[in-house]
């Protein structure tokens, strides 16, 4: 058909053509010019091709913030000017169970921001880029007086420790969670339980972390979990426990810290399986829970919680 | 003092005796003939100390039922001809928040009906005998339409797959619900799953297992676990699994059976921890739990529930 094409029209000329009979494609993008991105472990994974499931070249990046410069002819929830962010995902099959729960992070057709391959088949890059360009479904609206700079990491970090305590019902004031992990997610982890009135315990293998946690953080309490006396003391005290550690780390002591009826909610990715046992969770009703980001009205919800308690990403 | 009592009485007489000055033990004792008494597995685990916790001599039994013989004096919910039954405790604290909550089951001082150490300082002993006390509180009533001998094992059975049914929220109709193994918890499990309108699959490893499962207990489908296809056909279609097995056996496959936001619920208790493998947790927002037995509150209604459904441990 080429040749046929050329011969029909010898003369070569510039033009834009419709591939195909679909909707032009980008009516309801949002293009934003990219002013902070966050730097998340994942990236450090993904360069490295520790998960086996790198696609090279990767544009890293999904802790996205910046300026709307350029909105889709159907686009409705943004404009020019608009303080606008982009998370972990940037698509999703818009039409499974999760998706019409506002779930589309556990939607199976889920899109990454970065290293997945899009509707049109070309790869998504992510944030460490001046432009970025998304379904405007997909974008957050940053509240004004969010500072873009510490927000940015919101958008992963605070939405895989904020959507937890919300679904697992850790977010009763006066209840006592513990957060294993003093890391980019346990930090946020202590300002937003904070805000919801719950007591916070940082769970820790570094008692030089302890300063940070109750001084600057606002945790009231810390544990040094190598400290056998301060664990025993701390023994069926808490509703439940955020654990950030992805490095492999015994769960049976967190067990035993939590009420009956407790929960432990996993967020970091370990590799190897966790040793699980299980007398002491039938002796308590007790339960190990997983939980991986969250849906885009959650973030929303995430984002504009952050801007009411003046909750950010920066130390 | 002893000395100067028989001085004082040179005459020996028989005769009752206040020990103290607590009120009389007994006032609010049921005691009943045992009339049916079910053999639980736990008891094998006792009776040949495989939890290195038995006290002997033990008399076993923790599913028993009866005709009551005798009430006490301050004895309100019970008379002498009703038909009642004790299941796995005699006691608990009754001022903890497991117990305020109707969870004595998860209170700390629990004591067992056999092999604890009742408040009195003497063991307690279960039902392989022909009379049983115990208080009120920790007596059912057995509805008149349920057949007794069937009825004792639901005590400890029927309550603890009962149970994490309700609290775990698999008991809505129309909900799919795996059972994992179809021995004396499994078996139970399906009717009861059944009778709460919820669609039930039977997880086994055992093939010949089927016929049982599908044409007498009416489970409505049934999976080979050591089948790959049947196991891949059936990923990602339940809301929940009981598993009921206390041999080691692998959870990951369960997991992928599991939808988003689905639970698995042990019951089981094998004696070595589980491996579980934190990624697919993560990815469906899944979790693993425990249950073990029930409340006093929850073991009536379980119990009502049964006569209502006609449901017994009857194959």
């Amino acid at each position: 058909m080429g040749s046929v094409a050329e011969q029909e029209h010898p003369k070569k000329a510039f033009g834009w053509a419709a591939r195909d009979s679909s909707e032009q494609r980008g009516s309801k993008d949002v293009t934003f010019k990219v002013l902070y991105c966050g730097i998340c472990h994942t990236d450090l994974h993904k360069i490295r091709n520790e998960w086996k499931n790198s696609k090279y070249p990767i544009v890293p990046g999904h802790e996205i913030v910046g300026e709307v410069t350029e909105v889709g002819s159907k686009v409705e929830k943004f404009k020019v000017g608009d303080k606008v962010g982009v998370g972990c995902m940037v698509g999703s099959c818009r039409s499974c169970d999760n998706c019409a729960n506002n779930l589309e992070n556990y939607c199976p057709k889920m899109l990454l921001t970065y290293g997945s391959t899009y509707l049109d088949g070309t790869i998504t890059y992510g944030g460490y880029s001046d432009f970025m360009v998304a379904d405007e479904h997909f974008v957050i609206r940053i509240p004004d007086n969010l500072p873009l700079d510490a927000s940015a990491p919101l958008l992963c970090a605070g939405i895989t420790v904020y959507s937890p305590l919300r679904y697992y019902g850790l977010d009763k004031p006066g209840m006592h969670v513990g957060v294993v992990g003093l890391g980019g997610l346990g930090h946020v982890a202590v300002k937003f339980a904070k805000a919801m009135g719950v007591k916070v315990t940082v769970i820790s293998t570094s008692p030089n972390k302890k300063n940070e946690a109750i001084e600057r953080l606002g945790a009231d309490a810390f544990l040094v979990s190598r400290n056998q006396d301060e664990m025993q003391a701390a023994m069926g005290t808490m509703d439940g426990i955020i654990d950030t550690v992805s490095a492999p780390h015994p769960v049976l002591p967190l067990i035993g810290l939590i009420k009956s009826n407790g929960k432990i909610v996993l967020v970091g990715a370990p590799e190897k399986p966790v040793e699980l046992p299980v007398f002491p969770l039938l002796g308590g009703r007790k339960m190990v829970g997983g939980s991986m980001i969250g849906g885009i009205k959650e973030t929303q919800e995430m984002i504009d919680f952050a801007a009411k308690h003046k909750i950010s990403r920066r130390r």
